[in-house]
Order: C-alpha cells, then structure tokens, then sequence
C-alpha cells in the first residue's frame, strides 16, 4: 500500500470521528486504514485533539483500557453555548411569534437542522456522565432535538405516540395529565420492543408548559422498568412555576410576551447565561 | 497572531466544512480563522478534499465565481451506497419483525440516527441538482430521516401533521385517500407559515405501501403554490404494484414475507443496487 501522508490522513481521520460521535474507536481501526504504526496514529489524534479544544469544535479524547480507542464529544464550551442560545433568544423574539391563545410559534426552529443540532450537542454534553441506553421522546416537534441528543450520546431514539399503530406491534398505552391549565386527559403508547427492562432513559422534549407530557414519559418508563436518568427541553415556560416533572433541564425560558409589541420574552435558562 | 500549522488547520477546516453540509464557505472566512493567505487556505482545501475523496467519505467541493468557495457535500460512491442498503437490508430481514396484519416493524431503524444520517445522505445526493428550498414530510416515522435529508441539502423541515395546532398558528388542511387496500379519507394539515408561493419542495417519507400520504403531500404543496420537485422514501413496498403518487425514489424494496420463515424479503431498489 503506498504510503499516506499526515496531511492526507488528518482529514479523513476526523470525519470518521465526527460521523460517530461518542463511539470508541480502537487505534487498530485507523492504523489498517492508513497503513500507519500505532505511534503514527496517536499522533495524528493528538493534533486533530488540539486543533478542536483551540477552535472550540468539541473534544477528540483517548479512552484507556481494553475497551480503549478514541472517540469524539462535541461537548461545546460555556461561551459557545452562550452564543448559540443567545442566537435562538434572539429568533424566538422576532416580531409575529405570538399566535392567538398566547402560544409561540417556534415549529420552524425546532425543525430546523442546524438549530437543533447544535441544541442535541449541548443537550447530549449535560448527560454524557449518565450513559443513557436511550432517548425518549413523544411525537411530534420534539423527535428533531431529540433524535440530534440521541445521535450525540449515540443511542437509539425511541419515539413515544399518540396512540399504538398496527406497524409497530403490542403496545404498552397509559393515561396522563395533558399540560396547561386543563386538567385533560391524554394518551401515550409505546411498542413493547422499545425499551427492555432496567435500561437507562433520557427523555428529551422541545417544549415544556406544566410538564404534564414529560410526568407521562416518566410515568411510561415506569411501565418499562427503565430508569429515567435526565429530562430535557429546548424552551420551558416560566409560568406556571411549579411543574408537574422534577428536575427538568431547559435550555431556554420563555418569560411571556411583550405586552405592547407582542413579542416573546426568551433567554438562556440560568444554568447555561 | 501565533501562526497555526498546516496540521492544526485540517482538522478544524474539516469539521467546520461537515458541520454545515451543503453550505458554502468564503475562503475569507478560513483565512481570517487561520490567520492564512488564500493560496495557504486553498491548498488545505485540496489536501482534505483529495483525503475525503481517497476514502470515500463525501466531497469537497470548490465552487467558483462572486458568491463561490467551499462546501461540503456527504455524496457516498455507488459501492458505500450498496453497502449501507445492503447492512440495512439484512436488518430488516432479520426474524421476528412481521407483525400481525402483515406490517414490518420498522420503527427501531426509522428512529436509528445513524441509519437515517446515511439514508439521508444518500437521498440527498440524489436531490442536489434539483435545489429544493425545503424537505417536507408527514409525522410521525418519517421524521427522522426527512431531517438528515434535510441537514445534508442545508434547508428546513417542514412537518405536516395529521390535526392542526393551536402552537402552530392558521393551518392549511387538506382530505387525502390513505394507503393500503382502503379508500379511507384522512386528513393533513401545515400552518401557512411553513412553505412560500413558488418555492421547491422535496418530500421524504420513511414508507411508501400505497403512496397515498405521499400524493397528499403533492396535493397540500399545490395549496401553497409550491412545486414538487422529488419524493423520496426509505422503503416502498413492491406491491401494490400501482402507486397514487409517480416518481418516487425508494432505497429499499419490500418484496414481501417468506411464508416458512415469516421473515420479510427486502433489497436495495434497481436504482441503487
């Protein structure tokens, strides 16, 4: 095989990093690739390692031990995940968001590729230290920013319905109090297949008002067996305070609206300004 | 400025061009990172571009003229493509997924962000030329890749739902006939915000028996004076053989179940085999 050199492998050697992210790489893997020594590769991770941590594009880090190799986070830093929340602060914002009943409209940004993915990154950075087997979420706006957390981590998606279809086989189908000030009953169903029994969940969601959809998730998982390990949004009302699930993480708060032009009031939650 | 090496500058050159698929990128923008000249930045490009080219990971692409740069795009060669539908393939083969009434369960890959980030990329490389300004898709399965395929081609998700909601603001909706051997009417509905007059729509989808959904979306993309310009799926069903909807892209073919086995007959289409 003819000789690669450093430069030629510097590139490819980072795309298979990042087109797996959390997944541990082996040495070995790289060095048939490259038809390089060991040393060689190492070295290779070394600089690719340093140039991330100098722009600020995640981490490339060495895993020892007999499962060792290299794996790639794109765990953001504080003052990236600053700029990016105060990007979509700013977009949630815009004038004519306001739709009647006082809801905000954000069903483009949270389709929106870029957006959530950079979203999924800082998401999935929060949770890293629970190794999740899953993510969960409940169709249909939060399965974007969740299948981005779930890529991430570099888990299966699991995505939790309004009722059970016929192409998805027996389900496990609960009851739940829907969100907002009503009292309305709901139901959720999620094939039997899904999940198995003692697996780790993180539930992720777009959006959360009393949190009436997020206790249901839980309340599933229960069902399950699993454990939830985390729960996440991208925007969580400040009103109501209190919430029907613990210990949820949002990224952003939505305050309310303007009352003389109408507009949203967002900002990054505390725990990331 | 410390000047930063060649070695250095690859990576993050690298991971800033796959962060952004599609998205072209001023040189300027690289030299004023890198602290480079043009000439410097120009042959980091052709140095990742020929490393991506080497081992099949996508291109990168110089664009010439006024608006011109660099871009990334994740196009595989034929033989990855036949790869990727081939593993996919043998999964769906696997025993254990006919479900009662003669369903795949598919809904594990569906939700599977890897597969769907190479399902996406595939369908996108078949959409490049046609520039579509968004991808649409109807909830709930199809989500997942209908964003990958979106992120690869740089544009929105559009989702279309089966109720209008109140989050969503005025709506447009529409009757379809929904797939299978019934000539059940259902209903599809996309807030008018989602989709301009004029604009070219790529519509993707998971599954495709019938194609009645899929002629839904053709029809709602004629209400908002929008034009079709592709529609996608990740598996299409071999019969029945005449669809409601002509011109459709399928990865996959579902051929049917072994009638021994039960297990279910599934190849990559003519096109991509």
């Amino acid at each position: 095989m003819e000789k690669i050199k450093r430069n030629e492998r510097l590139g490819a050697l980072t795309r298979i990093l990042l087109d797996s992210p959390n997944r541990i790489h082996t040495l070995s893997e790289f060095c048939e690739l490259f038809g390089a020594a060991k040393s060689t590769v190492s070295e290779d991770i070394d600089l690719v390692s340093a140039s991330f941590e100098r722009f600020d594009l995640g981490r490339v880090e060495t895993v020892a031990g007999a499962a060792g190799g290299v794996r790639y986070r794109a765990i953001p830093s504080p003052a990236k995940v600053r700029r990016v929340l105060s990007d979509v602060s700013q977009r949630l914002m815009e004038p004519g968001r306001m739709l009647p009943g006082g809801f905000l409209y954000t069903s483009d940004i949270s389709a929106e590729s870029d957006v959530v993915q950079q979203m999924g990154e800082i998401l999935a950075a929060s949770y890293y230290d629970k190794q999740p087997h899953l993510v969960l979420t409940m169709e249909t706006k939060g399965i974007p920013v969740a299948l981005m957390t779930a890529r991430m981590l570099d888990v299966p998606l699991v995505i939790a319905r309004r009722d059970s279809r016929a192409y998805e086989g027996s389900a496990v189908k609960i009851n739940y109090i829907a969100g907002g000030g009503s009292d309305r009953i709901e139901t959720m169903a999620l094939t039997r297949r899904a999940v198995k029994p003692g697996q780790r969940a993180l539930i992720i969601d777009d959006f959360m008002k009393g949190g009436g959809t997020l206790q249901g998730m839980v309340d599933l998982m229960k069902e399950f067996l699993a454990e939830v390990v985390g729960v996440g949004v991208m925007i969580a009302t400040a009103k109501p305070e209190a919430k029907r699930v613990e210990g949820v993480r949002s990224l952003l708060i939505l305050e309310g609206f303007d009352e003389q032009t109408g507009r949203a009031i967002v900002h990054p939650s505390k725990e990331y300004a």
